[in-house]
């Protein structure tokens, strides 16, 4: 069963039960206008990823900001979507297997839909899915941008793989999808550039051979809040798929310059204080299964010398400052994606009061 | 929402969509019954820990096995169980908040439930709620015997504790909570009964101490799926909190000797190759959203040479080993509990064969 909500509009914060997914709606709004902004310049368009916020109400809010779509990585997430009204959707990611594809397939009924394969026996499988259920389906080629796990190699196997869709009288060749996760992450603005500079020479080659096939890519689509600028200049990407600019969490926020060091925190857990029998410790209700620790720990939001030092299932110590019995902390989570994904609603809040809740519709969308 | 349940009865195993939490049924009640066998010479009782579990469906076999009751860590959780007909519940941890704890209150009208604490002033909040709730709530004292978290001191202080408790006309001193959780994963059997025996001097030189001042303790709970032996075995602990014990994982397995050897992994994560691009490397469709990777990446089951080498979100590397694309896979959890709170379902699976679907009813009962 869904867990009701931890608050309602019009309470204080700290009347908020815990733990509980807190969304500051000022730094949220700022964020996606600040992408919009970025964006503006280099005519790529922004395609946000909902891996990051499973949820229909922040995807619309994204839409009204100038996001042309949504991207998704789950057949599941795609349905949530869909089904919220949400008008034009990638799966960036492979599907394998029948009833996901034709889970995947229904969808072109009541949105524009693609999909990402990198193997042509599965091209086969999804137009299969496409022929019986009478419509047509965009498929982009994924290729391997340094990644080392998706993805068939750019060039020459991108090319045959692109030419075996375009030949499917049930699918239409939907592009490139060309993401590299870890550069996210690297932590210098230049090793960022650099490892970009290498995707952008591979897209380059593969979309030229691509059209000397006669093969134009409707999308180019990759990029994520760590590199993002980078793709957008190069002139050949069309769509950018960040997810976490609109939260932002401890780890983006490790990253040193670039343009995403202008978004700023706007998730937060917010815990309480359930223990603390000695000076200089005190223990939270959030563990582990209240807030990521993937990427490490959370950071402790706004109080002076306490860190969180470390998670078990259901606690979290506090140390190195004090705290009172009862008190309620934010943490910034090291990870936003997986910790939204533990959650039920997101509590919006502004101006230390509750002024919505949402729910997070596509929680545990895995399939 | 929740998500739709991901096979039915009757279908082959190789027919269940992923990612999937996969019960083994034979093992799942080899497991119960010899937890049962194990307690069973030394009196201690089994009050089995349904932050594994997250479900009335297991916690009511568990009864039927011979428990005498479930404990949670939250209200939350409380509530699924004695809502889902369980007659027997311990928080076995603090509870801070007045609006929680008119929650916990409530559910004594339905269920006999009794709470932990370790603060007085939290122990007059517990007192307030049950006057305005109009019931007599058990407290339970929990003393640090080890861990370093939560608990007063074992001694004059869990004394001074319990008389607060005694002494208010809406409390009931209900024992000591008596928990080390890091010691369940100290690999030999020497380190863990070593420590065990360090915990059970505390335990017994405070049950003397309180007897002294005329207050004796229904229950004296603790122990895990590591040590539960040697708690057991004290002729001391009354009553025994293991969890882990009905499904185990890879953590718990690589444990040496001891009787928790005797438990058979039950739960598995069903996951399919979604992509295989090039030789010695596959990917499954199940990253650290479907599998919790706190205790370490997990086993692949019965895949000879075939390992589970890194988790990103959505995403599982195998390496080492030939797998091809749409295979499914079993996956055994580094760790149970982060990882079923991560579904809304089980797929009871028996002979090759779906033979229940369950609901994760706890699932995200965080507060």
């Amino acid at each position: 069963m869904l867990q009701p909500p931890p608050a309602q509009p019009g309470m204080r914060e700290d009347e908020v039960d815990t733990p509980a997914l807190l969304l500051d709606l000022d730094a949220f709004e700022h964020n996606l206008a600040r992408m919009q902004a970025l964006l503006a310049p280099s005519g790529a368009k922004l395609r946000a990823h909902a891996k990051t916020h499973k949820s229909t109400v922040v995807a619309h809010r994204q839409l009204a900001a100038g996001a042309v779509g949504q991207c998704v990585q789950k057949v599941a997430e795609a349905e949530i979507l869909a089904w919220g009204g949400i008008a034009d959707i990638l799966v960036s990611n492979e599907v394998v297997g029948d009833a996901k594809l034709a889970r995947f397939a229904a969808l072109a009924r009541i949105a524009t839909v693609a999909i990402c394969a990198d193997d042509p026996a599965n091209v086969a499988r999804i137009a299969a899915a496409a022929e019986a259920a009478c419509v047509r389906l965009s498929v982009l080629v994924e290729i391997d941008v340094g990644g080392g796990r998706c993805g068939v190699q750019p060039g020459p196997e991108a090319v045959a793989l692109a030419q075996a869709i375009a030949g499917s009288p049930h699918l239409r060749f939907g592009g490139l999808q060309a993401y590299h996760g870890r550069a996210q992450h690297f932590r210098t603005p230049e090793e960022r550039g650099q490892a970009i500079g290498l995707v952008v020479d591979d897209v380059r080659r593969t979309v030229e051979q691509l059209r000397q096939q006669g093969l134009e890519c409707p999308i180019i689509g990759g990029a994520g809040t760590g590199t993002f600028e980078h793709e957008a200049a190069s002139g050949l990407y069309t769509e950018i798929q960040a997810g976490s600019y609109c939260f932002m969490d401890a780890d983006y926020a490790a990253n040193r310059g670039g343009a995403s060091a202008g978004f700023r925190h706007a998730l937060f857990v917010l815990a309480t204080v359930m223990s603390a029998t000695r000076p200089g410790l005190g223990v939270v209700d959030a563990g582990h299964k209240a807030v990521a620790i993937d990427s490490g720990m959370p950071l402790v939001w706004e109080r002076e010398g306490v860190r969180y030092t470390g998670a078990s299932d259901e606690h979290g110590k506090l140390e190195g400052g004090r705290v009172s019995l009862g008190e309620k902390i934010r943490l910034v989570p090291g990870h936003c994606d997986p910790t939204v994904d533990r959650y039920d609603w997101y509590v919006g809040v502004r101006g230390g009061r509750v002024e919505c809740v949402w729910p997070v519709s596509a929680r545990g969308a895995m399939a």
